[in-house]
């Protein structure tokens, strides 16, 4: 936490079985059937998971190249009004699934609003340290000691372990960690053990470049593709680190019924309207993953999704030739 | 499973983080608010925490030294009516705290009355390895497959690897998988690959028999200590097997308020309260673990206990005299 600037104590800190449960916890502790949870739009469709099994209204708030808007995020909260909203996630480092980073400057304001309309923030933060380009952008948890900030070792070690954290102030710790022991009473303390030799006895940072260098040729092979073989009428976010691409595609293009055409090809990827409360939006969408591939078959796997995407553009164009639409 | 008698496939099988777990996720699963949960009265506390989260109805039925009591069971059931309860969950072996085992006789009608009454059998075994006096009993999921049985490695290897599981039909475990996945997305391989190693490639039922052996003379110390010094006014569990025995001291004695006194005098103990969920229930018993301390600690500490008890009899005996009560 003081690497990436967060001063927090020990009891600050709550372990927890992996990120997931931090999401699951807070959603248990905070969340009442009908209470206003805000996101980023698309978001974490785990995070959509953990918190739908209590009932919230989830109220997504769109991003662009900057992060979460904040002239949107103010217009919702005129709308629900002070005290309206329980708390606000967002994964402000290379989002789940745009890929996008909240710039400084938002991050301030989104503490702003907070204090203004009363909601808790939860950060998660499981991808700040995968950065491959840019200067690092410091956590909203550095700028304001209310803040819940997710951490995890997943992908800075090894997501089998099940290892991450909760750093929130210590009357909100204290209730989660009632929750918790009636959830599952405790973390592996086996895997602990683990996760401190790891992170005390070895070399994890030059690791952890090897990962960070292994990921940064991968996003720069996707881009690369992106360019060459995408048509012209889809864009995409180009993220500074994480694993994620988000691509957009004409209105009429439903990823969901494309991606079976697409696995004939031999490539998939994750329709968009998973990452929205509603199941809907973000249909036309679609979460490309770069981490898992070697660069070549990145680059192969985009070529013949954009000639499947392409199939789809020219059906669509001889329907409107037709007049059909 | 095999060896207690359970047939199950492996994919009638979830691993969980430890058995904690498997009852929270049950109870997410299948608990609306309000739905009548039937249980043991005393029951495991843990089991009341994570049930309470989802904000049941927990009617408890008394058990005697044959375990639940099957009248007292159906007296309920018919008040309830077919259908009014969603689950029982039940610790039939070396109960918590109870430490009475459920006969051969009583689990099959406790089955009967399931299918008559049409709810769920939760069947909880933390303990049924550690068997110190007389047969094995068969699991009630032996007898029925509908039950939903819950294991653990904690007492037969190590807690601290949180490893448990649930075995129940694929059509009930692939529901309670789906809210697992938003819960913690999956469980720990780390744990699971050395939870594997040590049932697959070391001498483990030699070394539960140590466990056994030392647990053995832990219960046989404590049952003595008792009849050595504890007050005719008081009656105890003769648990076979398990960690716990419950003592039931007369009405009038309070043992959450007698707790400070006893940890005075060097001695620990649960108030019975804690294992109801009306939290007034059981006022006047105890729960007494005799699995950490050595035989010549137990016998001193229940030889102090006796006294702070015997104290609170001689009180109730002035205040008698004086006319006071």
């Amino acid at each position: 936490m003081r690497e990436i600037g967060v001063r927090c104590k020990p009891d600050e800190v709550l372990i927890t079985t992996g990120a997931q449960e931090a999401l699951d916890l807070i959603a248990k502790t905070f969340i009442n059937p009908g209470d206003i949870i805000l996101t980023e739009g698309p978001t974490y469709l785990g995070a959509l998971q953990a918190f739908s099994a209590y009932e919230p209204d989830v109220h997504p708030i769109p991003f662009d190249d900057k992060g979460m808007r904040m002239d949107l995020l103010e217009e919702e909260l005129k709308r629900i009004g002070k005290g309206g909203a329980k708390f606000l996630y967002t994964i402000p480092n290379f989002q789940n699934p745009g890929g996008v980073t909240m710039v400084l400057e938002r991050r301030k304001r989104l503490i702003e609003l907070s204090h203004e309309y009363d909601f808790m923030i939860v950060e998660d933060d499981p991808y700040g340290r995968l950065r491959y380009d840019g200067g690092h952008v410091i956590p909203i948890k550095a700028l304001s000691d209310d803040v819940l900030y997710l951490g995890t070792i997943s992908k800075i070690f090894a997501p089998g372990l099940r290892t991450g954290w909760i750093a929130a102030p210590k009357s909100v710790l204290s209730k989660i960690n009632l929750v918790k022991q009636g959830t599952d009473l405790c973390g592996s303390s086996f895997d602990q053990v683990v996760v401190e030799h790891y992170f005390t006895d070895t070399p994890w940072e030059k690791t952890l470049q090897t990962f960070v260098k292994t990921y940064h040729s991968r996003r720069d092979a996707m881009l690369a593709a992106l360019d060459e073989f995408f048509p012209k009428e889809a864009s995409w976010t180009h993220p500074e680190g994480g694993f994620f691409v988000w691509a957009t595609l004409p209105d009429y293009v439903d990823t969901s019924s494309m991606l079976p055409v697409a696995l004939e090809a031999g490539v998939t990827y994750t329709p968009g309207d998973g990452f929205f409360p509603d199941g809907v939006s973000g249909k036309n969408s679609m979460r490309l993953a770069f981490c898992y591939e070697s660069p070549e078959h990145i680059r192969e796997a985009i070529r013949r999704l954009a000639l499947v995407i392409e199939d789809r553009l020219e059906l669509y164009r001889a329907f409107l030739e037709a007049g059909a639409l």
